[in-house]
């Protein structure tokens, strides 16, 4: 058997009374942070920009109140920036996704010992 | 706004070079045991016997061990059975996910109590 390393993949969503957030908000919030643009975010990722309104509306419906607020006009039609809550959302995401990936790791490793040296032997 | 608790869903799927074991697997293969058919697994679930194939198959590829061994003939046409590793895999992960699970519990209320209270009031 080639050499195969058995690893952990661990995703954490939020739920109301519906999905809203996930690491997908998280990665389209953390870029509209730099473009300061939804439609850039959305290219940046590789996501129709109808898809990433449909999040942001899904989530902010959810959680009952706003992510990003707009700004109209200007010679880019506009731009978006986090909220306050959005910013401190985003933030507690991903220090709670962060801190729990380093403990997935060590449970891993913990409960599956017995494993990952059968698969790489 | 209505009141609405904020929690979170974690997730644990395990990869080598491909997806290998996650809570699909893990249900089916509880099922199996139970039901001592790998299609009355499938149908438990209300899952295709199909894909219940198919994600055993590519569970066993990924992993480079079988998870069932399945026995031919007999009145219902066969049985099926976890393997030794197929049960040990199958407690190992279910411990992992019960105690991360947990953990995320407790990181969760950590991060986002301003979130939780946010929401419910």
């Amino acid at each position: 058997m080639e050499g195969k390393t058995l690893r952990p993949v661990v995703t954490v969503r939020l739920y109301t009374d519906r999905k809203c957030f996930g690491p997908g908000i998280a990665a389209l919030l953390r870029r509209v942070e730099r473009h300061r643009s939804l439609r850039a975010a959305a290219m940046d990722m590789g996501m129709a920009y109808s898809k990433a309104w449909s999040i942001l509306r899904e989530a902010e419906q959810g959680l009952g109140f706003k992510l990003l607020h707009t700004t109209t006009g200007g010679k880019n039609g506009g731009g978006a920036a986090l909220t306050a809550e959005g910013a401190r959302m985003l933030e507690a995401y991903e220090r709670f996704e962060a801190e729990l990936k380093a403990e997935a790791e060590t449970l891993f490793t913990e409960h599956f010992s017995e494993f990952i040296k059968d698969i790489q032997e």
